[in-house]
């Protein structure tokens, strides 16, 4: 079975080297994922003042959490792309790295002499990932993107948020994240191409189509009913009860819209006629009516208190939850008990694992510092020695 | 450089095989884009009705569109695992599989005579993957998680909806989404790691696990502060302007918190002064006097209407943009020139590539329809008779 302990084992992508010139969290949240995982991360970073993410907030101590949080397991060297020796230090690099990624402006390492043409062409075997706000084509692919305009123009913001309220963005940078989180996967599938071809590719991610890719059924129900889907508050379009619902002293989450979980519900709360009542009896008439089911939810929640509430909903199969915040989650039982987050370097932040518990090794690292700027230099240039061993 | 139409040729995957017994969502998502990169995934269901998201709203025709929508390039076959000649042609396919993905509760594929013991102990070279509402191990390991639970326990609710409102779902299944992402990782992770040790491994992904690792800085800025992060609309913690804003005629999103950006907002809206102004002449201060200035720049926007702001932002370089429901979002220039959108199997129903465009290749496939029920039987069967080509 899994482990949950961290691991002393080598990662899966132990072996492969990532040439990393990354800033922020777009990119540097995809490169933590493949330090956790074991791969070599070298964080090539601006001789002046790094990564601009060190100056975020919060700090703890002297260390700003932001950047640590983000940054840990890689190695840092000062590189100024711009000066000849730097470029010659960078250039030794490429044929040991397996992986360059990057998200500068579309173009801008083209400028710096560096473009997929000429990479391609002298290292062959690299895979060239790009992460940027529109991608590295078509007519907006100059502009930045931040997280809340990419989550605006995909459409998630016009879904998100209480029925008949203004939209929302969602409360996490989710349009850095999944771009992040795609493009690990590209980089992963094209050094699985490669172990196949030979060759490297360039991989272009935009964090835009990211967030459209996150849209679930939202075209198919704009195809189908020939309106945009819009906010419908913590509901589901397709199935009730699926919602937040208030109890004595607070709100719970019940999702029971299939016919058994219902019934379950239905009993714990007394009222097992709601299941053949022609209102509630069948997924689609419990969507139909889910306002009149609500108030008849909440009339019974009103007489206990969320704790016995949830209590009485998992003794009987009722997926149910409490809302939980962050510190509530960080105290939750089942997290603790799976050792999912544990102290990261030297602030000891109480950190999330990337979440792949693989067997024999436990969660991927996460206990390693981040670097301090160009804190690996004499280990970067010692590996300019090496033989190349690429996997 | 890029290319943006659909491939004809092998995907970056081509030759694994992936069995999928996953349904619905948190499973069929990954195996699409496992499907969409080239690999042979082979859906396995229940004979009787199949994966039960083909009984999904919304419908197109007499076809679930959800359901398309996740499984389109797949093939099927029906097998009741309960029964000894499916179990037997089951068992014949794992020898050929490079991949099996289950999302049943933790405990049924072991029920089922599949343990990862056995598994590993028959197939060594067998990567198996979970995904599942907390885990495989745990006190919660047993309870059925759907997506709005996991959004609650996460504390990702806790973080989205408006300042001093209740929190709101994120208006799609991130919880669903999530996983299955991060499941994509770990296969091709423990894929790339096989081909350096020969051998698979058990790869446990936990929904709830997953949200929790999307929480960005929430963890940090609450062990800066000592209080829990809570919902603040659509701003960020750290950085400001960054925010939805009321032009003339509905909303734009503006996201200028560095000094740079700021300025050139300060000129477009004729406030130049405000760069000086001790309020906002830095990113600190202006964080602290965020509402003060969200007051003067909304001042400013009620003077014209969205669209004339979007110019004039996209001219000066101030990242901006405008709320889109799915409708616009589907008209934006940015994914029409890409081709991200396009249509699919026979609902013809326009949908988001797999966001990983690759050189040579352009997106990933996305236009072969969703299979029938068990329409790949005679195909899948014939894969038995063939030698092992495991890459």
């Amino acid at each position: 079975m899994t482990q949950n302990t961290e691991t002393t084992q080598p990662g899966p992508l132990t072996g492969f080297v990532v040439l990393d010139l990354t800033r922020v969290l777009a990119g540097p949240y995809c490169t933590m994922m493949l330090a956790d995982l074991g791969a070599t991360v070298i964080k090539v970073e601006h001789p002046e003042g790094g990564d601009e993410a060190r100056h975020f907030l919060p700090f703890i101590g002297d260390e700003s959490a932001y950047f640590s949080t983000f940054n840990r397991g890689k190695k840092s060297i000062a590189l100024d792309l711009q000066k000849a020796e730097d470029r010659t230090i960078f250039e030794r690099l490429l044929p040991k790295a397996d992986v360059l990624i990057e998200n500068f402006r579309p173009g801008v390492l083209d400028r710096l002499g560096f473009s997929w043409e000429k990479l391609s062409a002298h290292y062959p075997r690299l895979v060239v990932a790009s992460v940027s706000g529109f991608g590295q084509t078509g007519p907006y692919n100059h502009r930045g993107a931040y997280d809340l305009v990419v989550q605006a123009m995909s459409g998630m913001m016009s879904m998100t948020g209480h029925e008949n309220g203004p939209p929302v963005r969602v409360g996490t940078s989710l349009g850095d994240l999944a771009a992040s989180i795609f493009a690990a996967n590209g980089i992963q599938a094209a050094l699985l191409q490669r172990s196949r071809t030979g060759t490297g590719s360039r991989v272009d991610v935009s964090m835009f189509e990211c967030q459209v890719a996150l849209l679930e059924s939202a075209l198919a129900r704009h195809a189908a009913d020939g309106t945009p889907p819009t906010r419908m508050g913590s509901r589901h379009s397709g199935t009730a009860p699926f919602d937040t619902f208030k109890a004595a002293d607070g709100y719970v989450v019940i999702t029971a819209g299939g016919d058994l979980l219902f019934s379950r519900l239905a009993q714990v709360l007394g009222h097992i006629e709601w299941c053949t009542d022609p209102r509630f009896a069948t997924r689609a008439t419990r969507v139909q009516n889910q306002a009149e089911l609500k108030v008849a939810i909440e009339s019974c929640l009103a007489e206990d208190k969320v704790e016995v509430w949830l209590d009485r909903f998992e003794r009987s199969g009722v997926p149910s939850g409490p809302i939980n915040d962050v510190k509530a989650m960080m105290e939750d039982p089942q997290l603790i008990s799976r050792g999912f987050l544990a102290p990261q370097g030297t602030t000891g932040l109480m950190s999330p694992a990337t979440p792949i518990l693989m067997s024999g090794l436990g969660y991927p690292k996460r206990h390693a510092p981040s670097p301090q700027l160009d804190e690996h230099r004499g280990e970067i240039l010692a590996m300019l020695q090496e033989p190349l061993t690429s996997p």
